[in-house]
């Protein structure tokens, strides 16, 4: 199944920009970076429930938040990107 | 049907936090603002026609992106909230 997950975070401290650099790292195993704070999973229920439960020790559940979209399988269609770089990649490198 | 809308801009420049507040506003004649740059909005095939239209004229083609996501008309079961504010309101406004 494709799970979309969109993390919330005030990335003016550096705190917040620590906690969305792990935030890729865990989502970028399981799939890719489309937008900022926006990770593309392609995984199973129970490789999600793991990623999940990394998630949720990383972020402060008081202040960020973390939204979960299960695409399904048939997302194919559902998807559409417009503008800047279909692969988000902060680090520059290039994806081949 | 619920239109996921995701919206990558850069923040730190003035440009950008203003094309986010139009693109905020327009979203929020059909929705409600999730997280500061993801919207769901409750929309029917040609509203979102005349939406896209307007989006993709604020937006700026050849540094920010917009990603679509049809959640269809069962989404209640695909979405899940973890952490702060349910219901994102940047104005500081409370919902009730």
């Amino acid at each position: 199944m494709l799970m979309l997950i969109t993390y919330d975070v005030n990335t003016e401290t550096s705190e917040g920009k620590k906690r969305l650099r792990k935030i890729a790292k865990e989502c970028q195993n399981y799939g890719q970076r489309v937008q900022n704070s926006v990770f593309e999973c392609l995984i199973d229920p129970t490789q999600f429930a793991k990623l999940k439960y990394k998630l949720e020790s990383i972020m402060d559940l008081q202040t960020d938040s973390i939204r979960y979209y299960n695409l399904g399988s048939n997302w194919q269609n559902r998807v559409e990107h417009i503008g800047a770089k279909e692969s988000y990649n902060p680090e520059g490198f290039l994806f081949v």
